[in-house]
């Protein structure tokens, strides 16, 4: 039987023919050692497999290794195996909770009984770990039945493992076995535990066992490894620069936005330097949206309760979010706005419409409000309320493919606009398999979704498929884009919807005097202003393009004796729609430049005795030093060129 | 006993000896016969009395005619009975309700049995009015006991009057008479039925009894009368052109803003015109506000209970207002906010503050909702959310008057900027008689209240003082406009509030290094921008100035072979920021012309053949006609002095 063949195919489309039994590590042996000693785990028929793991039929074949994805959560979920025999190995008598790979790393949540444990342990089980992976101590497999693993873990006294297996049905139950460490896991692992390089426990917090606050709390133990220490270096500095442009941190410490607990949480109140920021991108939109021939208008936050059962938002978000709002009426009965989409039907079916007057570009800058969990809060980018740069295009079904293309070219105008210049489109289409997720016709889907399929490629974008991550009422297309930091962040989203206007019985008179019913498309380019910003703020660690800065200019006075002069330099760049303060502290020049570079305002314009006889300032640029002396209007045209570089995505060289 | 004497003094200050007992009537006539035919009541020691009283003390004395709001109000209240007398003449067995006078006129609210009631009958109803009015049939006064008064009306058959007898307190009721009609009524009436020269019934309404829907439905019969035929058909033509002004019936014509039962009652959704019409007026504001030092804030549309419960708007809207929003986490609990201030008082609090920041001024176009009975919504006016153009000024107690003296400026110059320029001011003051319905100490109220009261005086402002009028949270001044049609409109309330500062415990730090609660200061000089829009709409019969109208110019081909240079006209524009549309329906250019004179569009630009080929267009202005054939820059540098004037106030002559 040893000559049984099997064939496997590769993600190139070629076809080998290997002996049955093979594994994922004989395979990438076929190809070169090298590869050999990088493969992590294997992927068969679209599942992920350990490499080690013998192959018995024919299928698709792909092999892994920390260039994917997968490859890396391999690595991570075994790294949390390794944490777990040092903890085990540091501290006998340990009961361990789950772990399993997360995005960045992995974690395991671990009861110490009465001990109490502290970050200062942390560095000796790093060490443990790196001292166990240097055995290089292989993963290994095995399938027992579930009485033998309630016996092994009744043994070592587990009531954790226990009551997980308890949950599993009867069969066979797999453990997996380094070293010391046995494990009740489902894997896959990578080969040995040597390739693991470097280790790092970030974090320690606690869990709740099963996240139910009626357990007891655990001890969850954050930790990333790499397979190089340079990588675990540069992944420490990346987030050591994350943590200082955390958009929490800088906006702060430049007044952006607060929040108050009194007014509730989630609930952002944007401070003056933020508003202008906000205004600023808001009025940069409007400009982009008149263009592209988009009408703004403006609609109530509530909404009867009936107008979103009419939606299906209602029956979507109803029970999981802001309660219905009663009123001394009977009979009335309203919601919290989830989205604006219903209330532009509404304004659709103001007037009787024809094919004539398609499309019609309704967009608003809509503040919604949406029930997140108060442990889900995080600065501007998970709030409870914030307002959307939204916009519903209703237009004829032969007009879809056009609007959606000017869309995205509208899309790109933004990101170039901004500096955003790397990023691709993600099409988020419907899980097949879960059909009853969605509301629509199949028809309809398959129309919305080819259409969207089509312009992206037509558009050249680099374009990834993603199966299950539609919305309910329709597929969809987002942009996701790279920072400084090589973080992706999703914006940009572009919504086919042949529901809502179903559901609203939206209608246009056709050419053939016929009524019809119209498309929607939803986008919003920002998203939502809250989430935008701060991205914004964490991509340019708070040193917004010229044209945004909210502070763009500070006025020094060497002493007060020029306090008058600055105020009027003031009044000056006020009426030339610069933004600029005077700094009228009792503090020494030296110290105003240095909290004027702190406070990232991108000019400083000094004023002493000299400038005032002279009527000119001394500019200085943030980060730049002295540029030279200018009259007013010197200025005034020297900052109009450099905002229009600005605004063009150009630095001054 | 004839010759004792009292002591009036008149309004001029002037003291006048009379004999005891003489009446309004008899102090007339004593300065003129003139007068004496014109006196309808009389005010003694500040209650309106009939002018055929007695009197028989000291006190200060005024004499009422039509042109005090009192006189008329006592001519509409006595006409009211008149009606009621008419009534009884047509329609034996009638039963009455009650009969008030009104801001316009008055109603009576009448059983007429099993009979239907048609508006076919009103004519009948008036000319009988002014038949009885012939007669000059005098009104009495007499004084009976409650046990006479029900015997009166058990007699004739009245369960109303009965019903409001029996809610009485014992002692004395006052009964007036005239011709053949007696009435329950408190009074005070004219000398006589002959001074009603003119009368109208306007309109008949259902009405149920005492307000109460469980009660029988009484037919409400609104009226109004005059002392000279002429004044009835000035009104009328008022009445005409105010319909022909409605700001609904505009709203819609124009397509300004729209509202549907499904997003729910009294929430208005701003169609694209009025949407720019609304941007616009916010930017002009915000302009202004950032030239007088005011910051831009932006706060959500909710926030928890515990903050209005904080503020005292909880005590004060809760109840009868939107009800509290629940979510699915425990002890959370928000509100639809009514008003933005408390939000400002927790961005007051987002740091320390010196005494050398104040004034804080933070002005934010921030949405409310109030609940609003179904009943009393009315198009713009009166709705359930809008948007104030609203700011918190939180100053030093020394900085009050001068804050509060800016505020006026800015006041004044919007109304010169719109338009308005008749206006008086009204100081609301506490009811002295009811300390209970504020909030506040004793202390703060006399200090907010006289300052207020100087700097008005110091403005030069016409002010009237209203006792009872102010806010429950402290005294205001309000601005009463007077529109085109004479029609007055409360506008641009600012007031002084010591007490929310202390209810959120805000606080800075003085010269003396001590803490000290700041004042806070709230305005909104257009009040609402819902009301705001329909005042204007109102006062300008849609023709709003230049720089405000949504749609300023119809660009009119001729013929179809022109619409490709109408749109590079209309691209020329909107590069200009100048709103245009080119009007491309199969029409007559008279009929386009037409449409656009109706639509009030300000400019029209026609288009054609010589257009073309010369790349000019032929202007021609609303209402006015041809103006002349520009090219595309004259036109420009035409329509931006065209701007300048209409936002001045100046009108081309």
């Amino acid at each position: 039987m040893s000559n049984e063949k099997i064939k496997l195919t590769l993600p190139d489309g070629s076809v080998r023919e290997y002996d049955k039994g093979v594994t994922g590590l004989d395979v990438a042996m076929s190809i070169s050692e090298g590869l050999a000693r990088n493969v992590l785990a294997a992927k068969f028929n679209g599942n992920v497999i350990d490499a080690f793991r013998v192959i018995t039929e024919d299928g698709t074949f792909q092999l892994l290794t920390w260039n994917d994805k997968e490859g890396k959560s391999t690595f991570w979920h075994s790294s949390a195996h390794l944490m777990a025999e040092a903890l085990e190995a540091l501290y006998p008598g340990v009961k361990l909770g789950i772990g399993p790979p997360i995005e960045n790393g992995f974690y395991y949540d671990v009861d110490f009984g009465d001990r109490e444990f502290t970050a200062a342990e942390l560095p000796k089980i790093e060490e443990k770990m790196l001292e166990l992976a240097r055995q290089k101590n292989a993963f290994s497999r095995r399938d027992i039945s579930k009485k033998d693993a309630v016996a092994y873990f009744e043994k070592k006294g587990d009531p954790y493992k226990l009551e997980l297996i308890a949950d599993l049905t009867d069969g066979t139950i797999s453990f997996y076995e380094q070293g010391n460490f046995t494990d009740l896991c489902r894997g896959p692992h990578i080969p040995n535990t040597g390739f693991i390089k470097a280790t790092k426990i970030l974090n320690i917090a606690g869990a709740y066992w099963r996240g139910n606050e009626k357990n007891k709390q655990l001890t969850r133990l954050y930790g990333i490894t790499f397979p190089k220490q340079g990588e675990l270096k540069e992944y420490l500095e990346l987030l050591e620069e994350a943590k200082k442009r955390d958009h929490r941190k800088i906006g702060k410490e430049l007044e952006l936005f607060t929040f108050s607990e009194k007014v509730g949480k989630g609930l952002p109140l944007w401070l003056p330097k933020g508003a202008i920021l906000r205004e600023r991108l808001e009025n940069f939109m409007r400009k982009a949206q008149v263009k592209a021939g988009y009408d703004q208008v403006v609609s109530p936050h509530i909404g009867s309760k009936e107008l979103y059962v009419t939606s299906g938002h209602y029956e979507k978000y109803g029970k999981d979010s802001f309660q219905p709002i009663n009123t001394p009426e009977e009979g009335e009965e309203f919601l919290l706005k989830p989205m604006n989409c219903p209330h532009h039907c509404e304004m659709y079916k103001s007037k009787p419409r024809s094919y004539k007057d398609l499309p019609v570009r309704y967009a608003e800058f809509g503040t919604v409000y949406r029930y997140e969990q108060s442990g889900e809060l995080h600065g501007l980018t998970r709030v409870r309320g914030f307002t959307q740069d939204d916009a519903h295009i209703f237009c004829r079904p032969d007009q879809v493919k056009e609007e959606f293309a000017k869309v995205i070219d509208l899309v790109l105008y933004v990101f170039k606009s901004l500096g955003f210049s790397d990023y691709n489109a993600q099409v988020s289409l419907r899980d097949p398999e879960t059909p009853e997720k969605y509301i629509g016709t199949e028809e309809n889907w398959v129309i919305a979704e080819n259409a969207i399929i089509e312009v992206a490629a037509a558009k050249g974008l680099k374009t990834t498929v993603e199966l299950g991550e539609a919305a309910f009422y329709g597929p969809k297309l987002d942009f996701m884009v790279k920072d400084a930091l090589g973080r992706n962040w999703q914006l940009g989203t572009i919504q086919v919807d042949y529901t809502l206007p179903d559901r609203f019985e939206l209608e246009y008179v056709g050419a053939d005097n016929q009524k019809h019913r119209p498309v929607m498309i939803h986008r919003a380019p920002f998203g939502s202003m809250e989430r935008f910003v701060a991205i914004l703020i964490e991509s340019t660690a708070g040193e917004f393009p010229l044209w945004l800065s909210p502070e763009q200019i500070a006025i020094l006075p060497i002493s007060e004796k020029f306090h008058d002069y600055a105020n009027q330099v003031r009044l000056m760049l006020q009426e030339n729609d610069i933004r600029g303060n005077v700094d009228e502290r009792d503090e020494k020049i030296g110290r105003k430049i240095r909290d004027a570079e702190i406070k990232k305002i991108p000019f400083m314009l000094i004023v002493g005795e000299k400038e005032a006889e002279s009527k000119t300032i001394a500019l200085r640029e943030h980060g730049k030093g002295d540029i030279g002396t200018f009259s007013g209007s010197e200025f005034v045209d020297y900052f109009g060129k450099r905002i229009k570089m600005s605004l063009a995505g150009e630095k001054e060289a």
